[in-house]
């Protein structure tokens, strides 16, 4: 049984437990607050996006984040902006709700936020007797592996800027979204046109952690009370440190992330050879094939993968996701099950 | 100028402003504790809905119901479902979110929630990743106009206690909703089917108060602790407790909804003789006309309204709303202004 | 059976009702918005402080505007201090908290919060492990009936102002503080020296209402958004206009206030002659006499109020409130129940 | 320099290590749903309480455990009492009261609570208008090292049962508390004795991780939509479970907490022979000798350690705490200093 489920049904890079292997017995300042490796590790980040003045904050997972971020960012009347596959709408048991906030959707086919749909929220929110939209929230690559180019964020960036609200980025894979071939942005494009933005760790080869670059100082004002009262501030924070030092050294971030993105181009292009049609145009490491429940009840027995959608009475959609981990042996033993 | 923009723009029914006059210097038991009103109001609300053993709480506003009751009977993870237009949807600044919980909803032509669509949210929801719906919010009668009929809250009733879904009726136009001529729910059938209701008084020729009818009693567990955490405890509440037992006593609160009913229904046919078409089938006292643009502009010269949608280019539905206090010059007079 | 368990057991001054009669059924634009009354009631009050730039809002009870204000003025780690006996901290059903916020208190024998209690919870406070202090909440008259002088609430107010703390002054009781004989207080004053403070009409003559006077504009901002989300906002929000307007049209609130504390020195100076012992130091409309037991059997007979504290095995403290509606004979006869 | 600032400044002990090693390229379940190493890791621990009936669930961190338990478990207006000095009161940026629930604390001298404070402070609340107390919350070992005997225990665990209040027993440090000389507790007591509990490994030696043992079903109840909600749900959960899985095998947890006290046993006696006095009687891993000035300013040369409090003009307590990983040269090297 091999699994296509996810990207992170592995541990970490060897490198990376290398790295906490040597330094486990030294003593380091917790929370975060070392220099040796959380004060490098920032420092790494600052230099990739080119910007000095932003600030780094790292904490264990994607939906602590992005709760930490927009309680943070928000007063109570505030809501944020999502695609209706949002995973904060979606796939997050409500946390940004129960942090108080209304997450305001409109259904979106491709997984992306556009202008139009900012405007469109925004003209149905005149006054007092609704929330007041004051974020916009993205995912790249998004829910369902499609990504944004360089002018789509910089239209959103700029729509944002002339309205006031925030830009946040959900960068869990960003990585996978750097690396695809459709991909025009860099990672100081993100910073340049984003207020906040994260870097995903955990689904890129981390044990776990996620790396929070904030560059509008708005956003950081008391940031790490707001991580401390909604839990992710971790004791031994160096470890966050040290993964993210190793992430940014040598350029294993993106080394790792290629790896996964290789292995999704040889299996999208495997699935296309044989007719396969797909339930969205991903560019990236999670691919959506459409299969008869035949085919889906054969591959099972010796592939694991979620199903995302049914899309009639005789098939279904599933998802295949390909990580650092990936082995080119798996890939091409399910393109083999299938015929 | 007259105004059709709501049923609250007036004050109180005669009798009820006599009433708060002729008790104004008699010392009371505050909070909603006094037997002589609040004590009263209960047992004729209990009488009219033939359920000696609800609860029934007063509190001053709508929005303030809605949150406290939701916020009372959800746990932190469990969501309430409902409409597209639905009140606690759009027209509450976030309250419910604000209290923690997600607010689900499905697009909804005719303002009112289906079992289907019940089904297809639960459907969606299936593990710990997501939300867990545990109530169903509706209004009758609707946010545009239209009401649920017996059979259709039968149904929705059923599949709320088959899926173990509490089920909630925002009544804040139920005197609107029973007087209609589309209508045939009781107040008893309304008691019968639900776990909470409320019945409004703001818009319906109370000064301001609502009276929240719990037919479950695990929605009433320590409900007065919720009411006073959020806000809504009157200090003076025999002043709602004196308002409801007016609005009981000789079917105060279905003669006044019966003239609202009457005056939307004659503006209804007015309209409808003059080749008006509408945004909704509305068969209670909020009616949404549709007018060209020109119309519109001649109209507000002697007629306030709200617009509720723009239709095309040159056309928009504008809300007309009667009430208790309309007078039926007014509808005349609105009538031949359309000429 | 008299009571004098509170300041708000009977309904308004008749002038106030006179006012709601005379514009019943006067058609009014909604929630606040009416220039006829809350607008003007707006100019009487900021004429009354001489600060046209402060923003008044009308809302409906203490705890609303409590709960309401401190939600709109705080971030999410920020706290608000308060004495032990605070209402916010005691009796509000954790109202505050309910909004995400600490309630940060400390020990006061008089009621009052003084400089060196709030210098030293900052102290407390330094860092992101904890809470951060960010508003100080007093009462005036306090809970238990003292009140600030110009001296102390200036002092508050230089420290508030010097370590950048919002000074948030509930007047449920203004009008019994401003009229009592130890008082050298203006509301001018308040409004100098504070950045929000609210006048209380509920607990002086009025049949609701509290109007929260805004004076540093950050809190203000997006201010009705708030109150929305709260379930604060009164759809006829003209009754509060007119009762503050009626309050602040030829000193109303003063006199019915004057009459409060009248009635209060005669009860005092009337136990005090008689050689009762207090549990406070009241100078105000509520007074809070030690009794035996079987005094406090005897006087239940025929008056009602509430117990405030147990002193010893065989002596209460017990709360007579006198308010703008206490009959004379009603304090001659408790005096002479005494004897 | 060596560090006794705390009991988590090393990274895990190295069998922990090599168990990650050993299992980091295996493809696993997440979000601790894996049998392998969760479920396993379950299983010792049901069999090291003797309740096969407990519900293990794995959280990275304690503030994070403290939060989604005591959100999971209480009601809006339901709140939590504990010691003044307890660190969901104090060193958690108000993270309970962020999930809306007031913190009901009494002064504590030894850092303990008494079924006298939990009957004072439900005495307080009789009624609507303050929060209902429905759980107590523990620390053991408490935040200055003392702890629960286990007539301690059984006294309080039978007020909470007597009284319908949950007892929730924070066991961040629950490896130092067994294996004090003045411990009379196993874990399987305090299974048998609290509602739920909490087994710390950050600082008894994990990498990161929190065992929360659930006794009483009704806690248990939807608890990973608590866990997911509140950003607690690890995706390579199996991490934990690896980290419970070491721990609970041949008694590292046991032996590695026995060093943490034999150290902190040796420093006591050390110290004591000097004729130091302490801030408290601690009997565990967290000693707070009191030094002058000059001695602090002496040691922290070479050691640090964070101050606890100012104890007179010319003095403070420290804090020192030994860990799993302390050194026993650096025990004789501060001792040595104060010569």
């Amino acid at each position: 049984m091999y699994s296509f489920t996810n990207d992170y049904s592995e541990g970490a890079h060897p490198q990376i437990l290398k790295a906490l292997m040597e330094t486990n017995l030294i003593q380091h300042t917790g929370y975060g607050m070392d220099e040796e490796h959380c004060g490098r590790a920032r420092d790494l980040i600052r230099k990739e996006i080119g910007r000095e003045d932003a600030a780094v904050h790292f904490l264990v997972g994607g939906t602590q984040v992005n709760l930490t971020v927009i309680a943070a960012a928000l007063r109570p009347h505030e809501a944020v902006i999502c695609a209706s596959t949002g995973h904060i709408n979606v796939h997050e048991t409500g946390a940004v709700e129960a942090t108080g906030h209304k997450v305001l959707t409109l259904p979106s086919p491709d997984g992306k936020v556009t202008p139009a749909m900012v405007q469109e929220i925004l003209d149905a929110h005149p006054d007092e007797h609704m929330v007041k939209p004051k974020m916009v929230y993205i995912s790249n690559t998004t829910e369902i592996g499609t990504q944004y180019t360089k002018a789509e964020l910089e239209a959103l960036s700029h729509i944002c800027r002339r309205t006031g609200l925030f830009l946040f980025l959900d960068g869990a894979r960003l990585g996978a979204a750097l690396t695809s071939s459709a991909n025009d942005l860099t990672m100081a494009d993100i910073a340049a046109l984003t207020d906040v933005f994260y870097i995903g760790g955990t689904k890129n080869g981390a044990l776990f952690g996620e790396a929070v670059v904030i560059l509008n100082p708005v956003l950081d004002e008391d940031f790490r009370y707001m991580i401390k009262q909604r839990g992710g501030m971790l004791a031994k924070g160096w470890l966050l440190g040290i993964q993210f030092e190793t992430l940014f050294t040598d350029g294993l971030f993106y080394e790792m992330a290629s790896h996964a993105t290789a292995m999704a181009d040889k299996l999208r292009k495997g699935l296309e050879e044989k007719g396969v049609s797909f339930y969205s145009q991903s560019v990236s490491n999670q691919l959506f094939p459409i299969f008869s429940d035949e085919t889906i009840a054969r591959l099972s027995k010796d592939f694991s993968f979620n199903i995302q959608a049914r899309m009639d009475e005789s098939h279904q959609a599933i998802r295949l996701v390909t990580s650092w981990a990936t082995k080119e042996e798996a890939v091409d033993a399910i393109l083999a099950a299938l015929d």
